[in-house]
């Protein structure tokens, strides 16, 4: 028992799914094969209904809540919810934060990622996924300069100052999972279905995730009391923001941002978006992380050795904004 | 608050992955895609290093345990870990069920399912994943006889009797990964790394996680105290159970065996390996609900309408075997 930490006390952890539809897959041949060790060989037969579009959700219900309203805690591309639950070295993750912080919390898995399962193709999707190699995600997320990267992990030079664990890189890359791309409208059919069900809440979504949270608000703003887009990789248009009234977003944004060609154009997109809701009146805040002192974060600040300091910043945020 | 359940007290909920290794691809071709919402469209590169054959594991532990060992549940093939967190008709699952009895418990997703990711293929993997129909899990689990399914949920017909939350059977479905054939290897690589990290535990396995968990206790009985397999539609040689010394075992049946020709054949071969346990000398129980006055349950007892007398059935033989 660690005498730093208090104990969760929770009524209920319970799991579902929501969205989807059933979709059926004909003319594909029978095949026979041996399923289980010891087992029979037998005939599969790939042809007839499948469930597809749903997402995974995980809910985290305390015995007394101290907020009002829940959190949602939503993962980037190529991820899924385990993101939100431990760092790779081991430490509590941001479930635990914001648990500790008295607020229910829902982790989810986005369409075709983790626990909400994915589809064939080209039977129900279009396309063959994509795998994110261990030397992408290095040099994406921040974790070293572009070209930085090396298979022998002593040969790999980090960002000076990174505060991502990096002797844990492989514990990461062990989290990711294949992703598809252009399924931006069945996500979000599947996100909006989650909104639906869960009722009013507070949204932090990461990265894809972040894009998503961002769009999902916009569509279905009564039911989101505020919206946390941690380094989002995507924003709605500028001009998305024009007639309507939207409520608090608050974008988070790590360190090393002008190594990044990419990054740049992912950040300018966003800003986009924060200086247009700003402009038509709505709140719209910018925290970017070094100009506030907190140095070295890469793109996932909530794996990085500071993870803790950049949740308290969150949360001290959603403390002053949403009505209690 | 349900003011019937007492409070789960938790000191942690942790997540991390076992097992695994580094693996290269190569000469595949560089595509150009736009990944993100708005985002630009930039060079994917699937040549390099992937992690594969790890696993994906849950950890909830309580603030103070009452009993000495941890519980892992393990799934069943083409499931993932969420079987076990609740009930497709939105009961509480087993995992409930064992942190209320006062167990520590561990959910995992075994190699390639669900949070525990998968790998391209022909490049690491060496085939195509299966996808199972609604048909074929509807009469496979036993929901109902063979040839009862239709597609117009009111035109199917249950076995009589049946305990299985039927108006749910979509919500089930949406549960449901892809699953490799031939991977037992790779998987049982994992479970035993799983094993190595825990250290002396209680393994209760479901359908193919049945099969695993009976040869992961054959190949590490040191750390296993007890092995419950539940339903488990594999299980080793009986020659296996020849010159070793195993913990207590407990084979747990459903209902409606009789209808199902697959079924009597996992069954026989799970039945000659408890008799040969026996026959050396070892605990092998075998607990045929029926037989016990529990009747109805489908291939899925932690999902049935009775999920929780299973649940306790299961305890109580922990009880009356496991060393406090």
């Amino acid at each position: 028992m660690n005498e730093h930490e208090p104990v969760l006390r929770l009524r209920e952890i319970r799991s579902f799914c929501v969205g989807g539809c059933v979709r059926s897959v004909h003319g594909l041949p029978v095949q026979r094969r041996r399923l289980a060790l010891g087992g029979p060989v037998r005939p599969v037969d790939p042809n007839g209904e499948h469930i597809t579009g749903q997402m995974y959700v995980q809910a985290y219900l305390q015995a007394e809540p101290r907020h009002r309203l829940p959190v949602l805690l939503w993962h980037g591309g190529g991820m899924t919810g385990a993101n939100w639950e431990s760092t790779p070295d081991g430490r509590a993750g941001w479930l635990s934060a914001f648990l500790h912080a008295g607020f229910d919390v829902y982790v989810s898995d986005a369409v075709e990622r983790g626990r909400a399962s994915w589809s064939p193709w080209p039977d129900i999707y279009a396309d063959a996924p994509l795998f994110r190699t261990l030397g992408e995600g290095w040099e994406l997320f921040r974790i070293g300069p572009p070209g930085s990267y090396r298979r022998a992990a002593q040969e790999r030079v980090a960002h000076a100052g990174q505060q991502f664990p990096v002797a844990a890189f492989e514990a990461f890359a062990a989290q990711w999972v294949p992703r598809w791309v252009g399924h931006e409208h069945i996500t979000l059919v599947a996100y909006d279905a989650l909104l639906q069900h869960v009722g009013e809440c507070i949204v932090v979504g990461h990265s894809q995730g972040g894009g998503f949270a961002l769009e999902a608000t916009r569509r279905r703003p009564g039911h989101v009391a505020a919206v946390v887009a941690l380094e989002p990789s995507g924003a709605p248009e500028a001009a998305a923001a024009a007639g309507v009234r939207l409520p608090p977003h608050l974008a988070v944004w790590g360190d090393y941002m002008g190594a990044h060609a990419l990054w740049r154009r992912y950040r300018a997109t966003a800003d986009a978006y924060f200086d247009a809701l700003h402009a038509a009146g709505m709140q719209a805040s910018v925290c970017e992380l070094p100009r506030e002192g907190i140095a070295g974060n890469s793109h996932f600040p909530m794996l990085d050795r500071n993870s803790d300091t950049v949740a308290q910043r969150i949360i001290a945020w959603l403390d002053h904004t949403v009505r209690p």
